[in-house]
């Protein structure tokens, strides 16, 4: 929740004349209210369904759709939604006005003020529910059956780029150690459904390589929450103290070893226990108070929400409850997941990035740094496979390139610290998008015009792993 | 969205030393925040939570639960949910002090102006949830098999407890015309989920009283939502312009007719085109941007937009998507339309109602009066059923007595509009309590003991209707 909070915050600290703008205008400022927020959302969810569609004609995830569209309405773009002050669209001021019969002044106060806060809180609640979904999509069982293979190339495509994001922005590029941190951090975690829904289409999903790398996905998915967490948190204080880092990396990790441990036994005792209850819906209602009572769990031990969001999906993923689960966050998240993706994009200031003025041309640099390391950290990653066989360990890292939501998770929650330079902010959205695109096509030329022999076999015959 | 967007006005109307306390705290100030928050979402499901079991278990309906719900923890209560300001309870705050490292004064400030304005956004996407999800849900073609009788029945359900109500509390009760005509607007929706499962459970749902009531209950509900729709923009003007209510009740009537006109041919149609997009979710977001935008149309043109809502329903439920829109809305609804009902019980004040203060007590009678009008409303109204044949009149009327949800979003509106004394607000709630309470045993009594010869045969065989 720390998204919506500082947010408010940052808002609530707008001018006082705005402030006293939004106290004072009653039911003219009411409706301009009202219009606003309604073109707003009907600006998110056209605008996304309009480039998710172009996305999903040309092969790219409905994602990246998401995140184009926040740039094209967004601060960059049209400046319908301005999440973070200034002015918006005059036409769409106009708009407003006629339509609500109110002044450009209310209208900008609409904006200013209870616009940001109620998006900001709508893709809030977006992002919990995301990783709710997420873990309760990580198939613990099926990690099992390939864990040492996974675990290793898991553990050494989340510290390379991590440990080279870091330690290159800091000695080659003078960046502070904070938003060096977290930038290294945003490099962990791989998004696996552009992968997944790759391998699939070239028949490849059930081999051994794409086995590994489902099991991997999962575990730096693990990983890179516990580091976005962590590393967040350092960052909200301001100042790296080792006591402090310790005691959190020990609160992150107890806590997702429990949410692992109690997948197992709890989980399915927490379902029975609900399913004895006579009230309707209470299967879905008490795993829903359970995630709000995790993301509660997880701020008040100092750590992110979206831990505690994440633990919830993990503790009821292996429940005979899970379909029914998968399919009820899924609504959730389709709604409320696109307001965060698009907020993303919508707050991406390209302009700190414009080539033309020298003072941007290190951004350029360090967006272009973040991309090589991304890419490479996890192509190297792949080459970590613990296999006596032959297989295509190209292919294992290829898979592991893009970042897509979790990424997004991170550039999300690290613009709203208010703690990093524009420049990272941008350059993290734009490592996001650069990986996304590269690999469908990487992986196709990886998997299909292979050298490594084991591979491109038609899928299932060795689907045993 | 005129329930939040008065509230914002209200809240942002608040004394500006809480706007400068929450403009200037920082850290502390979001981390109060973010526990708050977390701590009103987990107070507002578990107890809705236990007691919609309770209302499970004793056979009344789950909005009953959530209202108690609502009154307990609200202002009438533990003062855990206060929307409309005021001190929150001392050990929540010294509770949140604890967690969240904060002041008294920080936490008073998170509950006098964020926290109000985000959860009646969420409890304000939750009324236009449960009409989109009612509209769903009524069914026009059912409707039109019992076309007559349930139109003679739902006709004088409507206008005899509305001309009753108006009248009493006008004439007998000296309320000014305003309140009164409101008062009455709220008498007129019957609420068919709780009539629905008790003829279920006694087996005469399938009977032509029970088709008739389900066809009836459907009508009322159209206009009684244009009569809120009209009279909720009259209260909000504040005062009764001649030409302006026949304009409005020309919109209203020219929305519902063009929505079941659009549920035969554009429906479908519209749902085709959904098909032949490629991106995931195409249906269901399309749906949903369709309920956005009649939100919006409904609120441009000066109705409220729960009329959009509705209508999207309507044009929606006569289309092959039905049934998963209604699986996906239903989702959306037992989250939001819990906030929504939980929100009503927590702005209630019972205290206007204390017997021991003799001010209170014409506030007291006039509850009493509107819950006899609305029994006697809806009884009577059974007995003009179109019918040759003999039937169960007693058992139609008692049928069309509950008001539960639509009565809720009728005293939500209202007490948002802050024109209505809070005597009529607190009776709306009570008559819509008295009506639930009472319904399950009356209609059982009338059904099993009827005297009524056509009636108690056991469901089915006289199906026909």
């Amino acid at each position: 929740m720390t998204t919506t909070l500082s947010l408010l915050n940052h808002h609530l600290s707008l001018p006082l004349p705005y402030l006293l703008a939004t106290t004072t205008e009653g039911e003219d400022y009411g409706k301009a209210l009202a219009v606003s927020i309604a073109l707003v959302g009907l600006s998110i969810f056209i605008f996304s369904r309009f480039f998710e569609e172009i996305a999903a004609r040309i092969g790219l995830p409905s994602v990246l759709g998401d995140l184009i569209a926040g740039l094209v309405i967004g601060v960059s773009g049209l400046q319908i939604v301005m999440l973070e002050g200034g002015e918006i669209n005059p036409a769409l001021s106009h708009l407003i006005e006629i339509l609500a019969n109110s002044t450009p002044e209310q209208v900008q106060a609409v904006f200013d003020v209870p616009i940001p806060i109620i998006v900001e809180e709508y893709a809030e609640f977006g992002v919990v529910v995301l990783l709710f979904l997420i873990g309760l999509e990580s198939d613990l069982k099926e990690l099992l059956k390939v864990g040492f293979q996974s675990a290793s190339v898991a553990i050494v495509g989340v510290t390379l780029p991590f440990i080279l994001g870091f330690v290159g922005l800091t000695f080659i590029f003078h960046i502070p150690a904070l938003p060096a941190l977290f930038a290294g951090a945003a490099l962990t975690a791989t998004s696996i459904g552009i992968t997944a829904k790759v391998m699939q289409d070239i028949g490849v999903l059930k081999s051994k390589e794409g086995q590994i790398i489902l099991g991997a996905a999962i575990l730096d998915d693990i990983l890179g929450i516990v580091i976005l967490a962590v590393v967040i948190s350092i960052v909200e204080t301001g100042e790296i103290d080792v006591f402090n880092a310790i005691r959190l990396i020990l609160t992150a990790a107890a806590f997702m070893i429990a949410a692992v441990a109690m997948n197992r036994f709890f989980g399915p005792w927490f379902i029975t226990q609900l399913e004895k209850l006579k009230s309707p819906n209470s299967r879905g209602m008490g795993s829903f108070i359970l995630f709000i009572f995790l993301n509660f769990l997880a701020g008040v031990v100092g750590l992110e929400p979206i831990l505690g969001a994440f633990a919830a999906g993990l503790i009821l993923g292996g429940t005979k409850a899970r379909e029914d689960l998968i399919d009820g966050v899924g609504v959730l998240s389709v709604i409320f997941s696109t307001v965060f993706f698009v907020s993303i994009g919508a707050k991406t200031d390209l302009s700190v990035l414009n080539p033309a003025i020298p003072a941007n041309r290190e951004g350029l640099i360090v967006a272009g740094f973040l991309i090589i390391v991304a890419v490479v950290g996890k192509v190297a990653a792949g080459f970590f496979a613990f296999s006596q066989e032959k297989i295509n360990r190209l292919g294992i890292g290829t898979g592991m390139i893009p970042r897509g939501e979790v990424g997004l998770v991170f550039a999300g929650l690290g613009a709203a610290t208010g703690a990093l330079p524009p420049s990272i902010d941008v350059g993290i959205v734009l490592m996001v998008i650069a990986t996304t695109f590269l690999s469908p096509p990487l992986l196709r030329l990886v998997f299909d015009t292979s050298e490594s022999p084991a591979q491109p076999v038609p899928s299932d015959a060795d689907g045993s792993s």
